[in-house]
Formats: structure tokens, sequence, C-alpha cells
């Protein structure tokens, strides 16, 4: 652990895991559609929405995969780690009231280079809607 | 032009670009942590976050990356595409109050498969913070 209760990368096994599931509400894609600016009507106009392929509102790929930051920057590496890259595959949409759960496992560590490669996804009731690959810059306990 | 203005596959050509600029707020930050849950201190406590190696708060580089989705989804290719994939490389911080460019340029288009890959960058002041590549299945004039 360094300072901040983020694992260093000596702290780190590869299949290590951790998660945080989060339900994702109307609030939170209208929210997301303001900070983003991504106003698209197939997440905001449930009329239009109903007539894609979707059948109704989805919610933006990339607010899912801001749990995939979350678990990262506060569970597993955890605090004090340098989020260097992601990967990220959308398979599948995400509605309002869906619970997504991003997952994050230890994949590969390379001591020397303190850094971390992550595999990174996210389910909604055990159906795989993003996946891919974080890379990580750790802290170190030798400094 | 597809029914809802984006660009259908024939429409797209190797080079053509669009961007979205916005300056990222405290309220921004505030936002993305309580839609992410990603409440990480160098984010949301200054104090703290001045004894980084950041000397100061940063946003959440999926905050920015959000303004990715919001080029290809708004703009290039534009509404009726679906976001297959995205690749991100965080190059560097992105504090309160920068204004972040997002740029979409046309790298690859596939027609038979509707696959158009795109070559996606986020800037501050016109240094790069974020570069990567989206993959986007696109609408055809063909139906």
């Amino acid at each position: 652990m360094n300072a901040q209760n983020g694992y260093d990368i000596e702290d780190l096994a590869v299949g290590q895991s951790a998660s945080v599931s989060k339900t994702i509400t109307d609030a939170d894609i209208v929210l997301f559609s303001g900070v983003s600016t991504d106003t698209n009507a197939v997440h905001l106009n449930e009329e239009f929405a109903k007539t894609t392929m979707f059948g109704g509102r989805i919610a933006h790929g990339m607010l899912s995969a801001g749990l995939i930051s979350a678990v990262l920057g506060n569970r597993l590496p955890g605090p004090g780690t340098i989020y260097m890259g992601q990967t990220l595959k959308f398979k599948a949409p995400v509605r309002p009231g869906d619970t997504v759960t991003a997952t994050a496992t230890v994949k590969e560590v390379v001591v020397e280079k303190k850094r971390a490669i992550i595999e990174t996804v996210c389910t909604v009731a055990g159906k795989v809607v993003i996946e891919g690959e974080a890379t990580m810059l750790c802290t170190s306990n030798k400094g």
C-alpha cells in the first residue's frame, strides 16, 4: 500500500480483482450529456430512440466507461496510480435503470517499469457491455 | 446524409475532419465524479492534489474522452452511427478552466462493412492531452 492506500506495483499479482457497481439513471444521462456536450437523440429523445435498433434511450458508452476509471482510480491499483491508456469495445447498450458493474483484473505486472496491464470489463446482469484493457503507471515501495 | 443528418459511409472520405470544444469547469469535475463514482482526491481535493506530481486538481481523463463521444456522435460521422470501439492514450493532464478541443479525422473507410476508423485527438491550447482511434459502424445510403 502507498501513502494514499493504493497498491504499489510490488503489491499487485496477476488475477487480483476489484469491482464497483452503479445504477445508471436518467439523471446520469442528462448530466453526462451536459458535461460531454454529447446530446445525441438516442440518449435524450425517447420517441426518436424507439425508432432505432435500440428500441429506446441508451446511456452514452463513455458514461459506463467512467465506472472503469472509478474502479482503477479508487480500488485497483487505486489512489496514486496514473492512468496511461485504455481500450474500449462497446458490446451492448446500457439502458436507464441498468446497474453496471465495472471489474478490473490484473493481467500483467512489469515491476521494473512500474506498469500494470489491467483487464477491464463492464457487465449488466452478467452480460458484457464493454470490454478492454487499461495501462496504469503505479507507485513503488522503492519510491 | 442519413435521415438523422449524420454521414452515411458513402459520404466519408479519408482526411475529413470535425471538432468540438468545451471549457472543463469545476462543475464538470464534480458532476462527472458523481456520475462515474470516481471520487479520487486528485480530482476533488486541491490541498491533496497540490502534493502530487500534477501540482493541483486535474479532470478525469474519461471526462475529456466524453468530448470524443460528442464529436463522433454529433458531427462526424454524426447521428445514426454506432460506437463500436475506442482506444485512448492519456498524454497530459487537463485542469479546471482548460478548454479541450476534440477532433475526429477519418483515417480509413471500409464501405462494404459500413465501418470507419476515425483518428481522435483531444488538445488543450494546441497540446495533445489524449490521442487514440475510434471504430464506428455507419449508416449506408443503400439501407
